[in-house]
């Protein structure tokens, strides 16, 4: 896959694995997942608790060669927001930012007119902006209007592993965007993943599915290759769908492959 | 996966994907294609037309190491499916067979009466029978109960490309199968290959969907690694699907994860 | 709907949904929900442990002016199915049966076997056969072929409410038949059923669905709009599904409606 | 269905079918399609081009007692809908505006921003507004805070007849909800409204899937019908989804219900 980089801003990456550290059952566990995915690229809550704990993952990262994305989980306003993403661009170095502002605690679904205010703010004060986004095409656009380097919508609420809910919008939102497109938030397992890049997606960006998985290790690795079989199939241009059958071999006849009509 | 081996009947094998010949562009293809793959055991049509070019496919094989599995395919009676497997014994020297008998030229379903008498026959005479089946749990069982090594029911109609219409048959299936099963037919890109692993299936067999993909070689890569995500996320253990959703990080709240009612 | 009757053998009916009576919380509310059904065929277990209750029911559809469909739940061989047709044949004076001949206690799916054996003796029987079978669009045919009056395939298992697992199975069988297609098992809500008959359907068959609703009389009126509305639909010829929008007033300018590629 | 009725704003209707008036092959297949349909209340687009035939529409509706909604069909600001919906007011003496605010052609989705400020103005101005939507919980969680009278979600774009893509957001807005929520584009046939209003819609706005079917009056029958039962099964309670099956007559014993674990 070394001739089919992804590029996020200015920056290139061989992993199309975004990885996030929440839910994982030990620092241990967490280290020998990220290893596994192949990720470079991984997100920390910049408002998490406990700031100890939060040290540790910071240290993780930097000992394994991942990029950490800070992200702001837990911010309700764009103010919030902008401010949480400042005081993450002081302490760890970085001006890059996952984005999110959440509507609410139960949907934990993004607030669309505040997170489009925070994008603005943020790219016109030099941030490299990953958004969290629903899975609306129109404010996908608005998003990359305004400068964000990547969109990240939602397959389904985060942690519900419910996957890609709509995958008619991630086409409408792929085929319009000039930004990578990131799925982010619902994927459960490898299928869900491999779906996403098949649609087009350039990236995923998982955590409960594999932090919270049975075995997170091998989860990763499940993953791992989940992105890689999607992304291929994707470049690979599948098969169409017939609604009649059609033998691989010539000893069974031509089959009828006209499309059936509507119901 | 050096662990984690595949047994039908007597042997073992190292990958979980199962190819057919037919629909390859060239011969060259093909070998790239196999190659590429991971495949240790391969169909080929002994009714094909044309026996020249089905002669280098078997040299394509032996070549590669890869053991060759016979295919009734365009048989449409138990009769003709018995004879044929009987011919491809003496030709080939293996008593594997992968057992197909068609109702007809359109659908190209499998006939369930003819195969359940032509397995029964075939066990009887010795052979490794796998069927080509419909997605029945109750049929699956009875060839299981006559003696095959392996259920392979298809996912959708061969060739059609339309992934696994039933997953839930393929449950029933799998929960009370001791045998093998393998998704055969109906697959058209990695993520339908990823889910039919998920739903344990123990294997894949492919044909069309890499062999008539845009690039076959970049498909078969893809499969490969798609049988190999969706085994370890089998073997992983997924999230739990939730109706809403669940912080990953502990900013973020208790979010309720009860169940939704009906509708 | 008067200019639209459902002839199943030598018989017209009005309604095109046929009931069962299993499940209800009380012959008062069967009575109730029967009524609202507009059902003019109904299934009774001839099996049924209490014959004290069961002929309860048939006084029901008696003084409801409902033909009695005598079903022969409970046999698990073409033997037993032969026989209690017969004797359901002499204790209640209809050569009608619903054929069920079932594989096992859990998933009560048909066993295809024995099913098209008791069929053909039936039919040879002088029978009106009504086969409840799985959607498998080739056995459908045979059970056509050897004379059954109508198919009727499960959408799921009986009971499950889990609607038409496979929608292109039913077109399969619909386009190919030229006896009645009946849903028979799986149907859970009003959309269930539409969809049935949208698929193309004659009718549908539903027990647990109503008897098992919350409010079964209720349920038991949207399953007749149900099935009224599906079947119109499928006779008014829906519009197609695009890819993208089209508007329905011209202010909003030319759509573009081409079809998507393939993923 | 009399001791059920809808309320919005003010107005109490017994129909919970909302039609609109494009795409109909001539104004008296309008007329009759808009009789058999039951409807109660019908948008109309003020920015026609033509204004000739727009008369005869609000005719048609006024012979019939049918209620006129304007819409505003064809903005792309909110600054065009408030204009458009004043307009409308004065000329047809309603407060009621069907507020739609386009982001593009191609898709006619709804612009979220320009939408939830062309709302609030409207409310302020003292009109009773119904908002054309996405299916974003959050943006009607919005719309619903600044005064709308109901909520109007997409189940997918404009006139594709791909249905409601997305059943899980629609959940998601109805439980929040305390205005009536109404599926409002993409259903294509009876089983799509069927579906709106048992995942607990208040009503359903059609005009392409009628007005486009091949026969208009047939589908306005069908539509009226799928309403009503999808209403009368919301109410009626459906029975719960099973993994394995459910005898619904005892004889067949019982059936295991629990639940499946993950996959």
């Amino acid at each position: 896959m070394a001739d089919d980089l992804l590029t996020i801003g200015d920056t290139t990456f061989a992993s199309r694995l975004i990885m996030g550290t929440g839910g994982a059952p030990s620092l241990d566990v967490l280290e020998q997942a990220l290893r596994v995915s192949g990720t470079e690229l991984t997100t920390v809550a910049m408002r998490r608790v406990n700031t100890a704990t939060q040290g540790s993952v910071l240290e993780v990262l930097a000992r394994n060669g991942i990029r950490v994305l800070p992200n702001t989980a837990g911010c309700y306003t764009a103010g919030e927001a902008v401010l949480t993403a400042r005081l993450a661009r002081e302490a760890l170095g970085t001006d890059w930012v996952k984005l999110e502002v959440i509507a609410d605690e139960r949907t934990l679904l993004p607030d669309p007119i505040e997170l489009l205010d925070a994008a603005e703010t943020l790219v016109d004060d030099g941030f490299t902006v990953l958004p969290y986004t629903n899975d609306d095409p129109v404010l996908a656009r608005k998003l990359e209007d305004v400068g964000c380097a990547a969109i990240m919508p939602l397959g389904s609420p985060i942690g519900s592993g419910l996957g890609i809910r709509n995958p008619h919008n991630f086409q409408l939102i792929v085929e319009s965007a000039n930004v990578p497109v990131v799925l982010d938030a619902g994927a459960g397992t490898a299928s869900d993943v491999a779906l996403a890049m098949e649609l087009g997606c350039s990236a995923v960006m998982l955590a409960s599915a594999v932090t919270r998985a049975q075995d997170p290790v091998l989860m990763a690795d499940a993953m791992r290759r989940a992105v890689e079989a999607g992304r291929l199939a994707h470049r690979a241009g599948r098969i169409p769908r017939r609604y009649y059958a059609e033998a691989s071999s010539p000893t069974a006849g031509l089959a009828d492959t006209r499309e059936r009509p509507a119901f």
